[in-house]
């Protein structure tokens, strides 16, 4: 069972449509990542960066929406560790409606591993990824 | 020349890593694509929403983040119409800082034409059509 | 003892001041009366809006920033039912940062119950009334 | 005539209730406020924030919501110096739906200068100074 996120659609994050605002989703992705760090990994988001000085900015991000969310809608965030490279992470995402079985939105991004003061890529540094491999999918 | 969005990177927009925050670019495509329909469609997008009783909600998104862009940057959003199906749009964006011929983000998203009352898909209708294809790609 | 939702700074929720964007905080102030309801009241926010057809749109808003708040801070969101009129709702807020006796920021704002079809204000219907009363300071 | 930044409602402001989410509008507030720097002061925010390294953090907010907008309204949003103290300023705001005399929101906060670094308060440095006095309501 991979990690998930627990997350409720907010009264604001709704769209002249009278659905999620589909930028939304991605806030929705990196909140339950936040998450996945502080529940699951040796080290949470906040201290890697404001400790560690390592900042991991998205590269790439590709999602699909399936299906709308509304106002009220619980969910689920699913978040998982898809591959480790050098320097990047490839993290999964699913959106469940709670109690449904199929998502309304997968995704996932790749985040490259930067020297917060430069912004230059650097390799993972071990503790780091001594944490991901265990999640490795 | 496509149509381009001039955008200013806003005070609120930075995440913690001092950047913009990368939902936040999904936005900004999506203030991009409202300016081009104001500018250079038949038809504005709230009078589509409003008045047409017509959504575009988006179905697929892909985004490639080539560089970071910090507060007080200054920005244009480039939108094109890469394709047209039966019922479904195909929309690109590249995001310049002002003064540069190399984007720093580059985009696309599917979005699907559908009926605001019940959420089903729809053929495009004839008049969205016939101001989107004059600008295809 | 008053209810508190328990919430977290989230990465995005920072400015170019490294510190929490202020309009933020009246999200926070939004999302812990969704959770009051949810939590403390006879019926949910969303039931409130999606069944009843009521809407409780905000026509006031004091708020004092005592201290800033940080990306990692955790915070509890103390809600408080100050007063009732006829039609109108004073909620007070507080922020605390999690062990912290002395709140960041404080608030109040007034919302006023509205027929969602008309935005014509009407009376606080009387199931609410009920639950409303047993709250108030 | 004081200094109006023109703005837009976005398809992604709007709330459940089908109009602009309330904190939104701090939002356009500081949204006209760095316009305001740009348009009509002698140094930008950026460059204040950026080269000076001040911090111009909200200690105080009050806004009264007349009247509600809807995706499609453009609006105007007025910026003043209401007055200067030793390290404080405050500003005031009103939104006009545009083409109308009354405003929809009405506001003003307190900001106080802070070094960037110790986010200690400090008297506003006389370039600044200069500047704000001469738009002093």
């Amino acid at each position: 069972m991979h990690f998930r996120s627990k997350q409720k659609i907010r009264f604001g994050d709704i769209d002249r449509a009278g659905i999620v605002y589909y930028p939304r989703f991605l806030h929705y992705f990196h909140v339950a990542l936040e998450e996945f760090f502080d529940d699951s990994l040796c080290v949470s988001y906040p201290t890697v960066i404001n400790h560690h000085n390592i900042g991991l900015p998205t590269v790439h991000l590709e999602t699909d929406f399936q299906g709308p969310l509304r106002y009220g809608d619980k969910i689920e965030v699913e978040v998982r560790v898809l591959s480790l490279g050098k320097s990047s992470i490839r993290f999964g995402y699913r959106v469940f409606r709670q109690g449904e079985d199929t998502p309304r939105v997968t995704g996932h991004n790749i985040t490259v591993c930067v020297d917060m003061d430069t912004f230059e890529k650097k390799p993972i540094p071990d503790f780091l990824r001594e944490c991901l491999v265990t999640h490795l999918d």
